[in-house]
């Protein structure tokens, strides 16, 4: 089995590393992940300047491609010019912090499985859900992931077809409650900034938004991840609200007079 | 009517001012848009770095804030910190270049639309397929645009509600062939690098993928717009795939033992 490896937390993150150690045990493991950390890079890609490579090795672990670029141009060039051939299952992860609901339009490590999928490859998202009160253990988290990814392959995760993965936060040893199959919460956050001036007058604003997993729906990923359960929502790229295209495809549009 | 205007070209684009030429028509227009161009940002976001604002004050047209971010961020900071109330509407626009097809996720453009729709608004993302052979008329454009909003108003676009319009590339005068309400074509690109090395030996990759219109299904926003039609696409921002979370959720998935 090909397996393409990839992130938004840059190529020597914790998350990376340890999911990686698992991964080898199912294939032929490429790491091809961003440089640098790209959070919240959402499904930028670069088009008008070059991406500049480098072979970075991590020891320990493995030797891999870090590009000056986003998750989605990772995927893109790894299928296109790095890989031998199209990879059999590509995964972005481990993640350090959760990617529920409305966080996944944000989020990187989504953006690059769904890059990887509409490009004709199975491709499954992992992100580990981060609380101040309980020390992240990547290895251990890792090896959950895998177990998950081992049933979402059974289950006949299809090429094209997107699962988001998030962990609970747990401690070394620590059990999830199970594993719940749940949809995006589509819930906003309360966007909240802090207004400040500069030496020079001019207003600039730091977003202090709260992410925390607050009061939802209970079939949602936001409500199972905060229950202690790993979640796995399978994601689309198809961004049509078919029901409306209905509903208006059958009225009157006019243009001109 | 109090209105959002926001862009990706960022706040000097030629496509803005002509759009809120138009929009000054239906109620008040805030412009609040990236200081520069963001093309291709999808739904990034700024967490970790403050967003810096100045006015900016564009002759003939409008006094607005530009923001040294993303456009989601512009939607961000103008709902919850600069306009005086939530907009009954936010368009996004009009973009220099089509977003159809999988360009969709792609866009800053569509993003800032998206963004608006979660946060309880109508929302508008417009953008004109620009062609070598066609000389762009802003004006004459945004004049269309605003033909297809009015309509799009009379059929009820809701709060969080989401419709991405692209027009076709016409001459001064010249019209659509009509407007059409389509789904969002999911094909991929053919992504395509040319490889170089820098001075030091290092590889670096420039992106020369080709973004042409090509053949496809004919219910698709790329083939209608090819055909010199409007298009009108109603998005969703619900990723989840439901069909697939029945079956999966149907089974049974293990942790431990």
């Amino acid at each position: 089995m090909l397996i393409l490896l990839t992130n938004d937390d840059g190529i020597m993150a914790p998350g990376i590393v340890a999911m990686y150690r698992e991964l080898r045990k199912l294939g032929e493991v490429y790491v091809v992940a961003p440089e640098t950390v790209q959070s919240a890079s959402g499904h930028g890609i670069t088009v008008n300047t070059p991406l500049l490579t480098s072979r970075v090795k991590v020891e320990g672990a493995f030797e891999g491609v870090a590009v000056d670029g986003r998750p989605a141009d990772c995927v893109k060039l790894a299928i296109s010019q790095i890989l031998p051939k199209a990879p059999d299952l590509v995964i972005s992860g481990l993640n350090s912090g959760a990617n529920v609901g409305i966080n996944v339009l944000y989020s990187g490590t989504v953006a690059a499985a769904i890059e990887a999928a509409f490009l004709g490859c199975p491709a499954v998202a992992m992100s580990l859900y981060l609380r101040n009160d309980v020390p992240a253990d990547y290895a251990w988290s890792a090896g959950l992931a895998m177990m998950t990814l081992r049933q979402l392959l059974d289950a006949g995760l299809r090429s094209s077809g997107v699962a988001n993965v998030n962990l609970p936060a747990l401690r070394s040893g620590e059990m999830p409650k199970g594993i719940r199959v749940v949809r995006q919460c589509t819930r906003p956050w309360v966007d909240t900034y802090e207004r400040r001036q500069d030496p020079r007058g001019r207003d600039y604003f730091w977003n202090t938004s709260v992410f925390t997993l607050g009061a939802t729906d209970s079939d949602t990923d936001v409500a199972a991840l905060r229950e202690g359960y790993i979640t796995v929502t399978p994601l689309q790229f198809d961004l049509t609200e078919h029901l409306v295209v209905e509903k208006w495809a059958g009225q009157q549009w006019k243009t001109g007079g």
